[in-house]
């Protein structure tokens, strides 16, 4: 029988920690679940509250992007020990490939840290045994789900690493180059761009990884400040040859570059609910991608975080885009080279992005007739 | 001796008018001001807490644009029966005048529905004569202030008028443009351009204005909406031939339109203030004009409507397009070239410009002279 324990260190203002346990370690205080909701008829309510940052009336609640990315980072430590249980991870990104096959998601590029996985008994796994479990995962899914296309993997650690820390990604990147090369799509740097380091600092550790034939998928620009070292990194994530790049906020400000991403086409990862929820783009109409659209570059819709602002599926941003970001007169067809851009734009070699453009087609069809029996 | 009579009308909430009179008219229940002095020891304070819509948690009150546009218009009607008092209207608008002087506005084109104005014994002026008015005070302004270069008026009714207001307006407009030639510098229309009209429904009525041989300055895009109605009036205001237009907050939505306002030299009337208000856009770092100045977009800092947001002056408006707006390497430069534009892009004739642009020059020299002093 598991256990699973809660430490609260209050002095983090309430951040905890979950874990399943054989025995609890001697490291801290900790309390068992079963004891805590026996003390409080709520608590699982509370502890589900945790995992999200969606409130009711967030908009009252989060006034700053260092406040909120607090809340963000807390957020991801609440869930942290749960899903890195081995047993709960493989569940969990089941879960995850199953809700968006549901959306119609047929492939997924996904970031992840890839964090240290553990077992009742205490024992950790190196990054990675993490991939392989990622890919186990996928292979089991496709298994089930043969018209599922497949996941791949975007490694992307914390931008606040050193040098020592980045000899470690090099190496895992190459043991996960050799091991599961079906499964890389390549390299990023996660975290709060405003406060981390601009990426032009690891210019050296880039290159590095570069020469190890690995592509780089580049978060740049997740920013608010022109000109500043966090819009910066869209210019350099241009120049170190990014294929596509998440957020890009202030691009529309920076002509060259725009002309330089459209010559080496190059796509937007547009996250509409996340930059809102961040506090990046408050009214979504004012959102640049609205720019980007009316002057076709090519851009790819992505929910970034999903669960944290209780999102499940890809549809929502879909959503949002066509109705507050495209214009009144946007149609099926922006729907249409949305989805398209979403395999052209994706790491797949041509002859994959051939086969999963004729599945999708079919799809399509299929919608269309459905809509138009509708409409009839 | 004048008296101040209020009058409340509690179903529209609160709203009230302001007026001088000998005796108070039999229209309505009046109270004179003395009175309800005599009654509210704050009554002075809550009195000038209606002329602005300016509170310290003006965030958490307005909600929403059609709200907030009551709130706009509702603090124009209580300001103008104080300022529609002729003498109180010359002392005002000199006021006006010399406050922007202070704040080294040596010119100014201002829009003006001209209201009616009236006299203690109730009788009142043509629209023709609110124009004689300014014009007499700008003269004595300017015999008092031999540096100041003048002020023009852009004549702006209400967007929504009937053909036979339009009429009216046309005979307005030409009378003026006859009887004092000088101080018209064109024709526009306010109002929210959500709930109004198109510009296209007065196609016929701007092309007859027009064919007077009087210029157009519209406000046009002054909404979130992309492709909605008021997004398009930017593209008629082209196609109409508009010397400069106001806000166009969409405009970068539209690549052709964006060539034709280069190809034909239209300044878009930028006010950050304004916009950030009447909640268009929230976070101003996100202003489209950020992408004007990038791509090299004339450009003219305007403040709308000042005393609503508690400013005085045009200084906070490029305070803020230089903080927020510009990028972090904007320097000297951009302050220099919008100046400039101010004067460029007015309704002046050519020797009028080029005579203003020599006394600017006199003047930003003395003031970087100043701050070379100051620094070394």
């Amino acid at each position: 029988m598991w256990l699973t324990i809660i430490r609260k260190i209050s002095h983090r203002g309430g951040t905890f920690q979950l874990r399943f346990m054989q025995y609890p370690d001697a490291k801290c205080k900790w309390t068992l679940i079963s004891t805590l909701r026996g003390i409080d008829a709520n608590f699982d309510e509370w502890l589900r509250s945790q995992f999200t940052m969606y409130h009711e009336n967030d908009i009252d609640i989060y006034k700053n992007k260092t406040q909120i990315w607090l809340v963000f980072e807390k957020t991801f430590s609440a869930i942290k020990g749960l899903v890195t249980y081995r047993p709960i991870f493989e569940e969990y990104f089941y879960e995850v490939l199953r809700l968006l096959f549901e959306d119609n998601v047929m492939y997924l590029e996904f970031r992840s840290t890839l964090p240290e996985m553990y077992e009742l008994n205490g024992s950790t796994y190196k990054s990675e045994d993490t991939v392989r479990f990622y890919d186990d995962v996928i292979e089991k899914f496709k298994r089930t789900h043969p018209k599922f296309v497949g996941a791949r993997l975007i490694y992307a650690p914390d931008r606040d690493n050193n040098n020592q820390t980045f000899n470690n990604i090099a190496s895992i990147l190459l043991n996960v180059k050799v091991g599961h090369p079906k499964i890389l799509a390549g390299f990023d740097l996660v975290g709060q761009e405003d406060l981390g380091a601009p990426l032009l600092s690891y210019l050296w550790e880039v290159k590095r990884i570069a020469k190890l034939g690995i592509d780089v998928y580049f978060h740049a620009g997740e920013t608010n400040w022109y000109q500043s070292n966090s819009d910066y990194n869209v210019i350099d994530a241009i120049l170190l040859g990014s294929k596509r790049i998440g957020h890009a906020l202030g691009l529309i400000k920076h002509p060259v570059a725009l002309e330089m991403i459209k010559e080496r086409n190059i796509a937007i990862e547009v996250c509409p609910i996340s930059n809102q929820m961040l506090l990046y783009v408050d009214d979504l109409r004012n959102h640049p991608a609205s720019f980007l659209i009316a002057n076709g570059f090519p851009i790819v819709i992505s929910y970034d975080d999903p669960s944290l602002w209780n999102v499940t599926g890809l549809s929502y941003d879909f959503y949002i885009t066509f109705m507050a970001i495209a214009g009144r007169t946007a149609d099926l067809r922006l729907l249409k080279q949305l989805s398209i851009n979403s395999i052209l734009y994706s790491s797949l070699t041509g002859d994959e992005k051939k086969l999963a453009l004729q599945s999708w087609e079919t799809d399509w069809g299929i919608f269309i007739e459905n809509i138009h029996s509708v409409i009839v």
